[in-house]
């Protein structure tokens, strides 16, 4: 009878809680209904592994013929990216900020967007804008105002496809129309490229490249009359130094390329208030593929111009990279960029470390150095930790650094490309791990042998 | 006894079917993880109704600030977008695809795309062009076969940010460079005023806008030498007519806009077959917020030209759009285009059949006609339905129809902004459904009040 009774206790008890089980389940979990396929698809192609070496997305190669494939990073390979080739040549090459990448994995949950197949399909927001979310615009405020590194009262704010677009919207904006003579063009050596390369190509009968500030300052051509636009590149591309614009005058107009501008890469020294900022979502939270980024703009003149010319070439910047903008900036903003912020930084400085510690051996190589300064925003003083080093071959002999590094299997960007000399290189440091992993193998066997080579003449 | 017997088996019962209801939830139901907070925010804003005269965004106004507010269609106003405005002017102004709203709708679980926070952060995809998904192009050819509207074998894809950027693109890479008297562009009046837009605003060494074809044709400058841009809008925005080029010659270079190419709008006669095309997404599923387009281009060099145009305007194509313009192709593609061509061609040509019957009471005004012809797409012979109403003024008197219907609270697009008289007004009829009610509302009012008045005299 004893156990009988407790059979059916036993049986009561165990129904007691499935019920509660079932109950408790119905009210606190959400059954997604349409969301549901494209969660699942999402989350399989994130669930494949790849080795750590590899990534899989939902448009990878094959997807359409129902395949899952990893993409693997430079010189893994294998169908799960598990193989590292032998003696693989490293590219250090291109900016891509995959040093972030690690965070935003991190951040799945909060990071993530579903966009409905109705999502803004119209060319304009309404209410606000032609073209541009007002919730994006509102946090892009936000952000400058939490890591103060500009300010944003009394600023237009305007969007592009990345810095790319902006920097030809604004060239675009501040160079003179109807004129006999076209607006010059100048940066300081060494310079991004692109400034040229868009100048050349877009070929405008208002603008005329001409290279280096302080070259044009010591000209005769630099007179009150010539039109002339000047970039100041702050953090500078490709050697990291904080900039001020070298020339002045009423004939002079700025464009303050500010993309590198983020703790990551050095001290926040003050708030830039300048007439025309450009910054990058690439370098903010490492989307380079997304293709955002924004202007601060003064006046209400030049910022109608830059709208014309956004509106003109691509009618404005693409909806769905806006609602994914929004979501990262949230996410960087949430915290006031504290996680974000201190995990970039702290990746960048760790690579510095070890690659001072390599350099510090030779003699035939020696990196840009700058010095620390007091951070507005980490409260401190700190290193710089730029996004590039900007490597010179010092040996007389050694008059092309880019060749000397690709001898030694180490793709970097040759100096001249910057309008300076061949005998420097840079080399990117803000790629993903495996990148920089095999840039500092193959340094260390390059660098230390070099530096063999001359301690032993 | 048999009455604790009878207990005991029917909780062991009861246990079992819990065990197995368990069993089977967690075999069959898939619970989401990672992608839940973004699917719950989604599914959310997607649950707001704004009474069918508005939509809730999930980056809409106020969002950050907690709100999920209605986003209204013109002419609806209150909080949840149930109040009709009186009396408010009818916006027939621009071609916004929202008629295709309805189909993505219906589509929500087949067309929504989850993107994760570290979804192709980098500039390039890896093991394949620089800028370029792989399956988007694939899947634009596809596209092509299953409808039939463009050769696609031989061919080079590019994409760029809509149509617009790629028309900036071509015509860069079809200008001559290096030469002493600019590549001349013209088009076919009426034209889309974009074409002249970009060529005066953009501003090119290389380019001058020079009109009409025909004209250019007729005048003592067409010789073989002068290098002559023509493009060929067809069907032509603003008339709907399926359109050939004006102009031959070895100095003549052609681009053929077929944005408008699809179903909806026009019989398919025949698989376009030129040098260089271009397409829209915005025209193809009506997300024009994506800013989407692709060329066709059939020689490496001018696709080569056209590439670095993209590279230095703008990096490439958003990824995020790419990705979603792959989800929403798979969608129309699946079917080979039924669902979503005959739901468009439907609702395009029940607009017309409407608009025809309040335009024949008319004979103040009329609009463009078009032979019916075969279309290889629905193997019959069918009307044309363009998007655009083209509305001429007959009176002498009405040399402004714009104005006209302005005054009629109807704002449509001037006859003089496509390079013709102002005595043809453009009307969209691909907007929204409020918007085509709204202004078929109006119309009936303005148009059978103008038709008595003419049989009164």
């Amino acid at each position: 009878m004893i156990h009988n009774k407790l059979l059916i206790a036993g049986s009561i008890i165990l129904n007691l809680v499935f019920t509660i089980h079932i109950l408790y389940n119905n009210t606190t979990t959400w059954s997604p209904t349409w969301t549901n396929r494209a969660a699942l698809e999402a989350e399989a192609a994130a669930s494949v592994s790849c080795s750590g070496h590899g990534r899989s997305y939902v448009d990878g190669l094959g997807v359409l013929d129902g395949h899952k494939p990893c993409e693997c990073h430079d010189c893994y390979t294998g169908k799960d990216c598990s193989v590292l080739l032998k003696d693989c040549p490293v590219d250090a090459n291109s900016g891509d900020p995959l040093f972030l990448e690690p965070f935003w994995i991190r951040k799945a949950e909060e990071s993530a967007v579903v966009e409905s197949g109705w999502h803004r399909m119209s060319y304009t927001f309404n209410g606000y804008g032609l073209f541009v979310s007002a919730e994006l615009e509102k946090i892009i405020r936000k952000l400058h105002n939490v890591v103060g590194n500009a300010v944003t009262d009394n600023r237009f704010i305007i969007f592009g496809a990345g810095a790319t677009q902006l920097l030809a919207a604004s060239v675009h904006a501040l160079s003179q129309t109807n004129s006999l003579s076209p607006s010059r063009l100048v940066t300081s050596v060494p310079y991004y490229n692109l400034y040229k390369q868009q100048a050349d190509f877009f070929n405008s009968t208002n603008l005329k490249f001409e290279g280096d500030a302080s070259a044009w300052k010591r000209s005769e051509r630099n007179d009150d009359i010539t039109q002339v636009i000047e970039i100041v590149t702050s953090p500078n591309n490709p050697d990291g130094k904080l900039k001020r614009a070298v020339l002045d005058g009423p004939n002079v107009k700025y464009i303050h390329d500010y993309a590198y501008y983020w703790p990551y890469f050095s001290p926040i020294t003050r708030q830039a208030d300048e007439d025309l900022s450009l910054f990058s979502l690439s370098k903010t939270t490492g989307h380079a593929g997304s293709r955002f980024g924004w202007a601060l703009v003064k006046e209400k003149a030049v910022y109608e111009k830059m709208k014309v010319y956004i509106s003109l070439s691509s009618m404005g910047v693409s909806r769905d990279t806006q609602l994914r903008a929004l979501q990262l900036l949230k996410v960087v903003v949430g915290d006031g960029g504290n996680e974000i912020f201190n995990f970039g930084y702290g990746t960048v400085k760790k690579r510095w470390e070890t690659l001072n510690k390599i350099f510090s051996m030779s003699t035939r190589f020696s990196l840009q150095t700058i010095k620390p300064e007091y951070c507005n925003y980490f409260k401190k003083v700190r290193e710089f930790t730029p996004s590039y080093a900007w490597v010179k071959c010092e040996r007389p002999e050694d008059t092309n650094c880019y060749e000397i590094f690709r001898a030694a299997k180490i793709t970097g960007r040759n100096g001249n490309v910057f309008g300076s000399e061949e005998r420097f290189v840079r080399l990117s440091l803000i790629r993903s791990q495996d990148d920089f992993d095999q840039l500092i193998a193959m340094l260390k066997k390059f660098v230390s042998k070099a530096a063999v080579v001359v301690d032993s003449i």
